[in-house]
């Protein structure tokens, strides 16, 4: 099952002609969740090749233009490709507020199911579930109210041993208690337990993306042993004072999150324009958490299974 | 004295990895302004290395969003990078309410002087004005209220021959009545007629831009005999049902519009997706009005002289 994220934007505030402002891309199961969308983030998704008709949630972490000026634009664009399809949007409540007037100003009524959640960028709290996933809310520390998001697969069923189930004749209706722990009784009255007839089920994979926020410990419990962090890193650490002040944070506390919320992997990212090329930030979050990658535009990650 | 218009857009309704959809860049005498502002224009403006500090007036000819979804970024752009020059806004009077909307939820307060002046697209009227140039006002037919906007230099003065006057040694304080058709009377009373002193003032030039409209007979008054017309051209001619229903034009009616108007030149844009390229579009409307060119993203065209 897939589980891939797609970086659209790597560059803080403003964008540049070789990195455009934050967006990301989440496809989880084939289902497609974009986070955060720039201006030109509708142009990202074309460019990448990525179809912006299949995504169905929209999640915005606050209301700093760099994170979602492209949100109308976007929204616009698939009416007017004609889409069927309903969207959610999930963001504060003000960017509602926003959508609507735009929308009222153009004389536009949507063609398709437009659905807005406010969410509560204060507190951690689940905000979405399908039967494979949930994503929650991770509170930031920026100077507007800003939250994270965290997506996290459910703990699946245990998955029958494919030639050991053919062999025994097993009816199907007995399929779903044995991958719930069940043992199994043939009609002779044999029994065979699960562990012989069942493995594990696949190992949980998850995904958290922390923009923007300055140094924020309570980030740590949150994403604790997530499979793949992203963390902005805007500045070098030389620049402390810069981030502390503007509420953003520096690749080397970036990876101080990362090391102490024990993570499998961290990727970095809303590099400040001044930064032409990012490898000073690579090197410097490398030094306190090695395992550590640049999401600049274009880049895919694939999650893996949450560290043990 | 430059008088250039810059392209930086001319797709319709939705951006593509070719075309942007619509905004021009006018520089006249080296004032700047721009004309309508898609998503992405910031991104052109950039990628056409102009500067868009240097950009004083904006003029939104209408509010679908892709002719100023680019706005706000790019007025959040000049903030960032620390404008401190004065901003002038012309555009329906709701336009004001979008922008400051979105500056309130991003809690910005921008650090330059912005300026919103609300038009009326329905009436002709002068809207700017310096001491060389005028900016009119051109009421448009399309979905929504709509008006495009008329450059028109103001005449100048009488220009003084540099060598007569150099040898008649003419006080400065007299080359202003001078200019203006006075004669000049030397210290010996002798009388030197105003047209072997000066020549004709330069002439001249004017730049209509009239997009979006359906075919609208009322612009050609308007826009008789201006040196450069920008029409839309959405579709080609066999179009001309959904272009009217659209409230669009055709190539051949743009032509139509510039011939019985009489002007200089003609440009199109805002082209359908559907044309990926539009020489077939150019080639319409040079059946009826030759001296036609494609308003492409990345092309500059030179104002000339208003035809006799």
């Amino acid at each position: 099952m897939v589980f891939n994220i797609h970086i659209l934007g790597s560059n803080s505030a403003v964008p540049t002609l070789k990195r455009h402002p934050t967006a990301q891309l989440v496809n989880h199961n084939e289902r497609f969740y974009l986070i955060d969308c720039a201006e030109g983030t509708q142009l990202q998704l074309r460019k990448y090749k990525y179809k912006l008709q299949r995504i169905g949630n929209i999640f915005i972490s606050h209301l700093h233009g760099d994170h979602f000026f492209g949100l109308i634009g976007l929204i616009s664009t698939m009416h007017l490709l004609g889409r069927k399809k309903e969207l959610h949007i999930y963001g504060p409540a003000e960017l509602e507020k926003v959508i609507l007037l735009q929308l009222e100003v153009s004389q536009t009524e949507l063609i398709y199911p437009f659905h807005f959640h406010p969410i509560d960028p204060q507190k951690s709290e689940m905000i979405y579930e399908n039967e494979k996933l949930t994503i929650t809310t991770i509170p930031l520390n920026h100077r507007i109210p800003t939250c994270g998001f965290l997506f996290r697969e459910k703990q699946g069923k245990r998955r029958l041993i494919k030639n050991v189930i053919n062999n025994l004749d097993i009816p199907v209706d007995q399929f779903s208690k044995i991958k719930s722990g069940a043992d199994f009784i043939d009609a002779n009255g044999k029994t065979y337990k699960n562990s012989d007839l069942t493995m594990d089920p696949y190992p949980i994979r998850s995904y958290a993306y922390c923009s923007d926020t300055k140094y924020h410990e309570p980030i740590i419990d949150i994403v604790k042993k997530v499979s793949l962090l992203y963390h902005e890193a805007t500045f070098m650490h030389d620049k402390a004072d810069v981030a502390a002040d503007k509420f953003h944070s520096t690749s080397s506390e970036a990876a101080t999150i990362a090391k102490r919320s024990e993570v499998g992997k961290l990727i970095i990212g809303h590099f400040s324009t001044r930064y032409e090329d990012p490898q000073d930030l690579l090197q410097e979050a490398r030094q306190i958490f090695n395992n550590t990658d640049l999401a600049l535009d274009g880049s895919t990650f694939a999650v893996a299974p949450e560290p043990k």
